[in-house]
C-alpha cells in the first residue's frame, strides 16, 4: 500500500495487470482511443474521429463520448484497487457542453474520492478542430469496488 | 398539431423526416442496432451482441449501452418535434443495474415528458441469454430541442 | 430472510427499527412529511407545502423536491438490509419535469434493483392543486448498503 | 452586454435584480444559508449547521446538501441572464463524497458552459469540523433559461 498524490495505491503492480486487460478491450479498440497517460487515479486518452462515429447532424456521437469518459474514469479507478478487486461502473452521468466538432478527441479521467466500496470519478471529453480545443462532454460517475467478477452488484 | 396518447405530434410528417437521418446514424449502423417500433415519444430497439462489444470481463460494454440508450430516447423525443426543431442530447444518466451477460439485447425509450424546451425521456436496456431477459440499464436524460442546428446550445 | 414480490427482506423486524430512525430524522419532521405506506422496497409520502418552502417565483423549492425523493428512496432501500447494515446515499439525480404549483404533495419512493452493495431506487414527486395532480419530479439514486456508520464509503 | 471572465454579462444591473428575489428565498432563509461572494457566473456561501438540519445517523442531511448546492448553481447562472429571462433548474445530480460531520458548511457554485437555453453548472460542499474542511458532495446541474415564468419548461 503506497500513497501517490492524495491517492492510496492498494496494488503496486497495477500496471502490470493492467496490461492484458486494456488488450481485451475490443470496444475501445475499435474506437480507436489510445490512453496516453495512465497514472493512479488519472489517465489521458486520444483519438481520431472516424466518420463512422458522427451522428446524423455530422457531430461526435455522444455514445462515442459516453463510452469514452467510462473507459479513462474506470481506468482512473483500477490503477487503485487491490489485485484480488475489480471496478465496475455502478452510474454515469454525462452532460454535453458543447456539439463535437472536429477531428481529434483528448479525454481526461480522474479520481475525485477514493473510497472502499465507491470511487467517485469524473472525465472531460475534449474535440480538437481548426486549432481550436472545444470542452464538449463532462461526466460524473460511480466506479464500485467488487471483490469478485461474480459476485456483481449481485 | 395532433395529440396521440398524451403526446403532442408536431410533424404529421415525422416518420418521413426520420427515415433519412437513421440512414446517417452510422455509429448506429456500426453497433447493428436496429428499431423494431418506432411511435411518438416511443421506440423499441434490438441488438445481436457482437464480441467486439465486450470489455474486459466478458460484459456489454457500458459503452454499448449509454449509445443505445441515446439512440432509443433520441428518437422517441424526435419524433414529437417540428419540422424546423432537432432534438440533442443535454446530459444522460445511465445507472447500469446487472452485468449484460447474453446475445441480444433489447431496448425501449420513451418520452416521459414532452416540453417546449427540453423533453424528459428515459431508456432501458435488456439483454437475453439462456432464455432469461436481465434489465441490465436505466437511463434518465434531458433531450434538448434546438430551433436549428448551427444554434445548438450555444 | 423472506421474499416479498421480487425483493428478498434480510431483516424481519424492518419495520421495528425503523421507527426509532424516523423520529430521529428532525429535517423530515421540519418539512412536515408523513410516510403514509412503507413496505419492503416501496413507499409513499405526504405533505402540506408551507409558504416557506416555495421558491422566488413562488413554486415548491427544488431543494424539498430533493429531499423528498431522498428520503422516500432510502427508506423503501432500508426496508430490505440486514440489522446490521446501514443505507446512505451515494448519489441522487433529480430531473423537474413541472413546476411545484398547489398545495399538497404526494410521493412515492421504490427499489428497481434490490443488490449487495447497492440498492438503485427511483423516486416521483406529485402536486396537487385545483383537483389536478402534477409529476413535478422524478429521481433516479444509488443507496448504499453500508456494514457500520463508521466505514460510510470510507 | 459585457463579457467578464469567460462569462456574458447580460444584463449589468443583474446585482439590484437579483436582491429582492433572495429575499423572497424563503427556505434559504430558513436553511440559514448566507451568500458570501456572488459574481457573475459565481458564488460562495456559508451555513451554521443546525441540529434540525441532521439526519438519523447525525450527519447533515443530503436533502440540506441538494438544497444548498441547487441555490449556489443557480444564482451563479442567474448573474448572467438577461433581465426578460428567468432561471429554473433542469436536472441536479449529487455525489455525495463523505458523511457530513462537522459544524459549518462553505459551498461553492460555478457555471461550466454558459448557454442560450441551457447553462451547465456545477456545485461543491464542504463541511468544517474540528479543524479539517471535507469536501461532502459535488453537484452536476442543467440551469434553464426561460423567456417567462409562464412557459417554464412547457
Amino acid at each position: 500500500m503506497m500513497a501517490q498524490g492524495s491517492f492510496v495505491v492498494n496494488n503496486p503492480a497495477w500496471r502490470e495487470r493492467l496490461e492484458p486487460l486494456l488488450k481485451g478491450q475490443h470496444f475501445m479498440q475499435l474506437l480507436g482511443l489510445k490512453l496516453t497517460v495512465i497514472e493512479p487515479g488519472y489517465v489521458e486518452a486520444e483519438m481520431e474521429i472516424q466518420s463512422v462515429q458522427r451522428q446524423a447532424l455530422g457531430f461526435l456521437h455522444g455514445g462515442v463520448m459516453a463510452t469514452i469518459c467510462d473507459i479513462v474514469a474506470g481506468v482512473a479507478a483500477f490503477n487503485l484497487i487491490r489485485s484480488d478487486q475489480h471496478v465496475v461502473t455502478g452510474e454515469i452521468k454525462i452532460s454535453y457542453l458543447n456539439p463535437g466538432v472536429g477531428d481529434k478527441v483528448k479525454a481526461i479521467g480522474r479520481v475525485i474520492k477514493q473510497g472502499r466500496m465507491i470511487s467517485f470519478c469524473e472525465a472531460d471529453v475534449y474535440v480538437e478542430g481548426n486549432g481550436n480545443l472545444v470542452h464538449v462532454a463532462r461526466a460524473s460517475t460511480s466506479m464500485v469496488i467488487i471483490e469478485e467478477s461474480g459476485a456483481i452488484k449481485g
